[in-house]
């Protein structure tokens, strides 16, 4: 009989969440490189999902760029905000970043109830003084206060926050959400940070008695947050675009000095990209669509299904493969089978089958009809070539 | 000491979810009332709220109401399909529903980890035979199953199950997502159906001996989705668009015939609405904006907090009261408090409150700060006066 493992999810060919602090080495890579070279755009996402901030350099510096950006991948995520925001002092602010005052260290928008998975923020204009821009690495952080005072990290994980946000802007809005400040997996790994003061509700909805405690947990995370240790500076410069993880690093700027002019300019966007969710299990949400992973193709023949040989090209996607538990080790297609091809734990682990080469294989069969699924073929030694 | 009661989510003056089969009495209610009229468009979005279906009829049957429709309270959200879709028969399909066949029960976009909450379908053209439209209440039969298989709820609600789609539309997509069938909060309760058999992965990432008992579980739910019971048969007409809550509500539709010419054809769109998720806690994610409640606001006076009094206007946001526990009553924001006022557990549990009157009542600081917060009022008799 095929051993089976568990099939829970396992991702080490995936690059692995890197955490970082004050030391962050800002990954850079040109902007036009990412626009017209597959390798460089794979490797931009890559570096998102192990990093959660990567700099594109040399975009120009006027509006309009981020759209581009958007379309290389999928598209931009319209919010209340309009599909791209200028982020700059403004007359009548509807928002704390329309002003040239400090912000603290945020995410952008819990009070939506599925926030941004990705931001982008172009620069177009930069102040002499000031404006300064800082991020923190909200996972690393998360972890820290875990050890430090798992009370407090517990705190944070399950009290249910207010945020509101009401006004004008794209259309006029008035919108709730309740977000915990830390979101946590099943196994209390945090996915998501959703912390933002300026739209924490005044309403806050808990028994007294926990208030206190609350506000413990949260300056505790919050003087994590801001210390020298974990936050990294840097300013950004006319043509430069910061892309990040706005589930997992917050960021913030440093004040400058108000005139009568436009000093400093940003636009901003968030990506609705058109992508696998599964391939960033670690966030979960940021759907980046997988660019230059050609699809690779392969015959596979021999493994039995009751009577029925299971012949056909198995669909083997790239990395997606790499996403799939031990056991399981791609889709087959052929001659009224539709079904896995499940692989003895001795194969390897992850990474791409053979080039050819003799196999011991099941498949297990499903597709759109309930009633004719769910059969696992006895296992046999098949064989895969490749083909494409 | 001022009796706190548990801040767990109260929503008793909110229109309670109302449960339907076969019997179900679609509300109707017409378009242009809801264009035009504030209290209209409030009735709609909570009886979608209650029944999670509503029709609305004497729409132009032409493409472009819906855009009217969605910026009415929010905006429509862009898909890789496009920011609204044309239902009906195409020449190389890259979806099902773009052919004349039946499609069977269904949500809408399981493959994005955060499917769109509110649908609609605008009837522009309606084949004379066949094409009948089918729902049913997904949250009612997972109720059902949970009853009559326990198991069977259980490994639906538990299985992490592989969606996928790849094609060309508004841009390239291909796109992965790991949903459960049946999503759960807290308790148990299902709060989003996620079944597509027509994105469902070919690829199911499961170990072996788990494959028959889910088929089992899952052909079980497929056959109450579609008991005479539980299932509600009806036709659209030119100029109706249905709108329904796409994470609880699955829907269908017969075959019709096929020709050289077009002669169905619905216009499809998500909404993306600018409103309250927390309104919506049942299924918790529309994000309908509330329309045409005006705040209220109210002078209270006479609640200590420690030297300070709490005398100020509160802000008092019309159903949004509603939604909190009963110990909290309303919001506060004067001569240097920001807090929550807290009242015992002997007021009203919901419902506005008095138009004047004294009562029990404290105040819980927070604000933007968490160093100077967390402070909590004794409990003083207070006077609460409507002013606006």
């Amino acid at each position: 009989m095929l051993k089976q493992q568990s099939a829970s999810f396992s991702i080490s060919s995936l690059p692995e969440r890197q955490y970082w602090g004050s030391d962050l080495q800002l990954p850079e890579i040109p902007f036009e490189e990412i626009m017209h070279d597959d390798e460089s755009a794979c490797k931009w996402l890559c570096t998102l999902k192990k990093v959660g901030i990567v700099l594109l350099t040399g975009a120009a510096p006027k509006q309009g760029e981020l759209f581009k950006l958007g379309h290389r991948i999928g598209f931009l995520r319209l919010t209340f905000y309009g599909p791209t925001w200028q982020v700059q002092d403004k007359a009548d602010a509807n928002n704390v970043a329309y002003t040239t005052g400090k912000l603290c260290f945020h995410t952008d928008y819990p009070v939506l109830q599925h926030p941004p998975g990705v931001q982008f923020l172009h620069c177009i204009k930069q102040t002499a003084a000031g404006g300064d821009s800082e991020v923190v690495d909200g996972f690393h952080v998360a972890n820290k206060l875990k050890k430090q005072n798992p009370q407090a990290y517990q705190i944070l994980s399950s009290t249910a926050v207010d945020y509101t946000d009401v006004g004008v802007d794209y259309c006029d809005f008035a919108v709730q959400c309740k977000q915990r400040i830390i979101d946590v997996d099943s196994r209390g790994q945090a996915v998501r940070i959703n912390y933002n003061n300026a739209t924490r509700d005044t309403v806050f909805d808990i028994p007294a008695e926990e208030v206190r405690p609350f506000y413990a947990a949260l300056k505790e995370f919050d003087n994590l947050l801001n210390s020298a240790e974990h936050k990294f500076t840097y300013k950004l410069k006319p043509g430069d675009i910061v892309t990040f993880d706005n589930w997992r690093v917050l960021h913030g700027r440093q004040s400058y000095p108000s005139g009568s002019e436009v000093t400093r300019h940003l636009e901003g966007a968030y990506l609705e990209a058109m992508c696998q969710p599964c391939l960033l299990p670690a966030s979960g949400h940021s759907e980046l669509r997988l660019l230059a992973i050609p699809a690779i193709t392969y015959e596979m023949e021999g493994a039995q299904l009751g009577s029925a040989v299971a012949k056909g090209k198995p669909r083997f996607r790239g990395i997606y493969l790499h996403q799939m538990s031990y056991s399981t080790y791609g889709c087959i297609t052929g001659e009224g089978i539709t079904g896995v091809i499940l692989v003895p734990s001795a194969e390897p682990q992850s990474g791409m089958p053979q080039e050819r080469g003799a196999v011991q294989a099941a498949v297990q069969v499903h597709g759109q009809d309930p009633a004719r699924c769910g059969q696992v073929s006895t296992p046999a030694s098949a064989t895969i070539t490749r083909t494409g």
